[in-house]
């Protein structure tokens, strides 16, 4: 590595900024200021406000989050350098978290949760042996969760853009099938990126074509759900649930009528325990860092054509 | 078999009693009234009531119940002729539910589901990558959630009577060595049948012996727990959380206080969803009578001693 090529880490006052700093030296990475680096990892959340950082001579910048899609709308992704997000290391937390809302929506625990002890008689609890799940976007995410999910027996579909044979699942399809999907699904996980092909994937017309038992699970962007649609599918009894860990908008307004329905279960973009995520995202700057230095290829490579 | 040898089925108008007497009938057997029947299959979930057809002929008796605790300690167990349980047969549907259970209560669903948008902040999720878990009682439905736990990668620790080799479990302790356990597992599920032995096996002293972060599960009889110790304990921090299927008393009075700590999920004996639960029953009763019929050994042989 020739001395000059330095990596900032910003927001350098970040809680995470310590540990990602000792994870790029454990790369065999370099510290350097902002103006002299070429490379930047950056912590924030909120991708956007990486703009106040880039300048011309960086060549390589590592974002925190798996979802870039906000960032290639804006039109910030540029071919002028190298982008990485933080693909992948998310896959086990949030597949566990999407197989807490299939089990806990399966088993009626929202109703349980509320305490009310008349209220619960009402509970028909189905088990996942021998349902199909259709995992949309089977990702990292979808392919750990079709692990998890192998146990309890259920047929599992796995639906990729080009349907390349998904490990795990029983049934690999592409995208322009999701047709046949709908209709057949007792489960329907959305583990895909937000992309000009998913936004608002599930609409009015997709929710008339489920079962109406089905359950919709969505831990991957709460635009890939058409919000009012999804209400409305719920009070008129088209689908059978919904299990929300993101939303659209997110956070839902106190007073959003999801809250009050009674088939869906919503938790606050938690499938991410952050305690976790630290160390994962610092084990894959220690690797990408290793990696730019040998110029070798670098994980979670963001292609703007793709959408993420 | 002679023909004299016939299977009643009792209560003979209850929903399942068209079922239960085509499962005999596919095991071979004849079916008769109760006075002329040598071989009872019992469908009332209120297993006691069977005193009311038990006649000197009889010599099998099929119990609907996985748990005849009550049975035993009745002592309506006798040795004059074989009593089955319904052993094993829930085994799927149970530990599918104890993972909903551990699921959501690692992943906070129970403040999520309570749609206080302010309240879900201080989320805290957990997965169970690394934890320890320790299944206590790991007969059928144990081994089972070994199983289902595994692709997580949890520690596991199966503990039973005698500390035989558990599948699926990384480390096999017997009972005597509960001590060990208690201080070091982050999930305690409780599958042990009700015993002399496992009655009010968690009291005060365990729980104060337990981590202060850790999560009991309940899903096999609420008799295991010391209710009062178990609010004192969520009360006071003593543990992280308990997510109960079985409570003692069952159900829980409407203004019991495990109803308001928000570190319970109370579920009301759902683990059964009981649609799987009639078609299994039938597929061991078909097998049973088969074996009745050609002098096999029984499955789910009760056992007084043993008290299961």
């Amino acid at each position: 590595m020739p001395p000059e090529v330095l990596v900032h880490v910003a927001p350098s006052d970040h809680p995470w900024a310590e540990h990602a700093r000792a994870a790029v030296e454990r790369g065999g990475g370099r510290l350097g200021g902002l103006a002299e680096s070429e490379a930047v990892v950056w912590l924030d959340a909120r991708a956007d406000a990486v703009v106040d950082v880039l300048h011309d001579r960086i060549r390589w910048l590592q974002f925190r989050n798996a979802g870039v899609d906000a960032l290639i709308d804006a039109g910030l992704i540029d071919d002028r350098r190298t982008f990485t997000a933080a693909r992948g290391i998310y896959a086990d937390g949030v597949a566990e978290h999407a197989l807490a809302l299939i089990l806990a929506s399966l088993g009626g625990l929202q109703h349980a949760a509320r305490r009310s002890p008349s209220s619960v008689d009402t509970l028909a609890p189905r088990t996942l042996a021998g349902m199909t799940v259709a995992i949309v976007g089977a990702g990292g995410i979808g392919t750990t969760l079709a692990g998890l999910l192998r146990p309890f027996g259920p047929r599992i579909v796995g639906v990729t853009r080009t349907g390349r044979a998904v490990t795990g699942c029983d049934v690999s399809l592409s995208a322009d099938r999701l047709e046949e999907v709908w209709p057949t699904a007792d489960v329907v996980v959305l583990c895909a990126p937000a992309t000009a092909a998913t936004v608002g994937l599930v609409g009015r017309d997709v929710l008339r074509a489920m079962r109406t038992d089905a359950l919709l699970v969505n831990v991957a962007r709460g635009t890939l759900v058409d919000t009012d649609a999804l209400v409305e599918a719920l009070d008129r009894g088209w689908i059978g649930g919904a299990a929300l860990d993101v939303t659209d908008p997110e956070p839902l307004p106190d007073d959003h009528p999801l809250w009050r329905q009674p088939r869906a279960i919503i938790t606050p973009h938690s499938a991410n325990p952050s305690g976790a995520q630290r160390g994962l995202l610092c084990e894959l700057v220690t690797e990408n860092v290793r990696r730019f230095l040998a110029g070798d290829e670098l994980l979670g490579v963001v292609d703007p054509e793709a959408g993420y």
